[in-house]
């Protein structure tokens, strides 16, 4: 397998669709989402005029990932309100849709926040949907320019950690522009490489069971022109074993006030052999996933995922759902299967977390308040 | 999910056809195989007339795991013999048909060296051919009573390092009757210790990519009434985490002088997690997977697969061969795959080597010398 150190790259192109839109045609607003589930074959667009439609969504993995869902989640209560549904019963609905995303609730809660101000105000209903809409925007826009100040900070720490450059990164699940408002968290570290000619290699772990990886980081990466190599989870072990790997970078879905880090199932494994491979293994999120009120990593809720997505095979267009599946199946019929969506790596194990307020090392209950609290004001400043 | 503790084991039933048999039917010698490829789907057989049609179920996984390999590797040498093809030939082409396992180039020596003594003995072809099946017999035979010793040896192993039963075992790939002469390797020792009322659950590792966990370890669990669970490959680390795993067992493809061990991709990172977590890492192997000639894992070569085996999921009956394909993209286009059959674990890892002729723990280069040594007297008396 060759492995090029590309000074130059070529062929940078961004995702032909955003991730997530706003958009108000003649018939009302809509909530725009791009399908994941049935990238990379396809680019198709999903319209969402009420919030069923979009918990669907969220719960069938059409629009993923940790600062995504609180965008999607944050637009969902502005979409009630803009279209005269019960905004209260949407916010219940809205929370309820994904268990472990900490970023979900937050957008949901900071959308209801502002149509409940502008109605105690003595507004009307839409002004209050206004309200909601413009709190949805800020999110977004404030997600943007989040991405891109984890991006200068984790691309820095890398510099730092790795002095020389040619860094070889491996990834793990989907963090790029397709979970974000903005080119992402950890992936958007890796183009910043890239971009800067400094990044060697980037390694995809295909993430099963939903393959994220192989189907949306690998598409990101192409469309960006940058050096991957694609594997099988357990094939990570392999390459830090031959000192392939630099660095590890993931996102986290939530972080927990000890500085525990939930992220997708496969993650917690890459921290211990990072760990006994003394490789770093860095996580990049924004501080909206850090949640003060989970104290550590035993008080997150995992969420449990069907069984069929293990004893199935799904490639794109065969979306699988709880209880509905369009996969071929390969584990003999009655099987059992554990499905956890994600795993929870302890503070010690984690060298960073990087945010947009800056990276944090050693990571440690005091540093993780901190952060939340410089973050809180320069959201009230 | 519901984890019971099955005293009562019922339902046990062996797999309705065995993995490999030699017949002899009017046309001539054959070798029928297994079709490994469509299993659970369905239960096909393979008849392999001569050693080319073997090479080729041999690459594309139709016969696979280290001692049956040995296996057909010696009846493969039988039947050129026996149809009059040039044996040095088959001898060449079966040798090469897949580097890593230690076991088919044991199986085809050894049947080459009886044929060969034969006809330096003056006696006729037919004779030689004879001569050539009788080893190859006497390997299969061999191979049974060896799954016997060990799942006997392992099982003492388990319940010393684990006293009290119960065992909650995590085994990767599929070590059972699919892949030996007789019930296999590791999963002959959970097998034993579910008729022994002593398996608490088989955790069941999936194993990408080819996926052989899902499709014939669960197939071989199910079949004999174990309770199994299966799981994507890096679920594991959360089952580590919760304390849900009492041991490691896997199968062996090489173990090199040193005792590092060669096995499926996927077994390192678990040996790894074992050992962050104290849990026993437990390989079981006949010792005709020792290699004395390989110093240690350095020296282990690794088979690299088609890349096209990590872009594509396949589903049983989509074979994925060197070339051609029926599975399905899930990958973009012209993703490159690092896919590594094989990694190695090293011997300060695992903490025992169960073997037909005892049990290595720790293990040593010393022991590994004296096993292998154990084996050739039993071998020669």
């Amino acid at each position: 397998m060759a492995d090029q150190f590309v000074q130059n790259p070529v062929g940078i192109e961004p995702p032909a669709l955003p991730a997530l839109r706003w958009d108000e045609p003649p018939e009302g607003p809509v909530l725009v989402l791009l399908d994941q589930t049935r990238l990379p074959a396809e680019e198709v667009e999903l319209v969402c005029t009420d919030v069923p439609a979009l918990v669907r969504a969220i719960q069938t993995l059409a629009v993923r990932g940790a600062p995504l869902l609180g965008i999607a989640g944050a637009y969902g209560v502005a979409l009630a309100a803009e279209r005269g549904y019960d905004v209260d019963e949407a916010v219940a609905l809205l929370e309820g849709a994904r268990p472990t995303a900490v970023n979900l609730g937050y957008g949901v809660r900071r959308a209801a926040a502002a149509y409940r101000a502008s109605v105690s105000k003595g507004e009307n209903a839409e002004q209050a949907a206004q309200a909601a809409l413009a709190a949805a925007k800020a999110l977004h826009r404030e997600d943007a320019e989040a991405s891109v100040r984890m991006a200068e900070q984790g691309l820095a720490l890398l510099d730092e950690l790795l002095p020389g450059g040619g860094h070889r990164i491996l990834t793990h699940c989907n963090t790029g522009a397709l979970v974000s408002g903005g080119e992402g968290t950890a992936f958007a570290v890796a183009l910043m490489a890239h971009r800067a000619g400094r990044l060697r290699r980037l390694w995809v772990d295909e993430t099963r069971p939903l393959l994220q990886g192989a189907r949306l980081t690998a598409y990101e990466a192409a469309r960006s022109g940058m050096p991957y190599t694609l594997l099988t989870d357990n094939a990570a072990g392999s390459l830090f074993a031959a000192g392939e790997v630099d660095a590890v970078l993931i996102g986290a879905d939530r972080i927990a006030a000890d500085g525990s880090v939930a992220n997708k199932v496969g993650s917690y494994p890459l921290a211990v052999l990072a760990k006994y491979h003394r490789v770093p293994f860095i996580v990049v999120a924004p501080t909206t996933t850090m949640d003060l009120s989970t104290p550590n990593g035993a008080s997150i809720e995992v969420e449990q995922r069907p069984g069929q997505e293990v004893t199935e095979v799904s490639a794109p267009h065969t979306a699988v759902a709880g209880g509905v599946s369009g996969g071929l199946q390969v584990a003999p019929l009655g099987t059992q299967a554990y499905n956890p969506a994600f795993d929870v790596t302890p503070p010690d194990l984690v060298t960073a977390i990087v945010t947009e307020q800056g990276a944090l090392s050693p990571v440690s209950g005091g540093g993780i308040a901190e952060l939340c609290a410089r973050s809180r004001q320069v959201t009230i400043s």
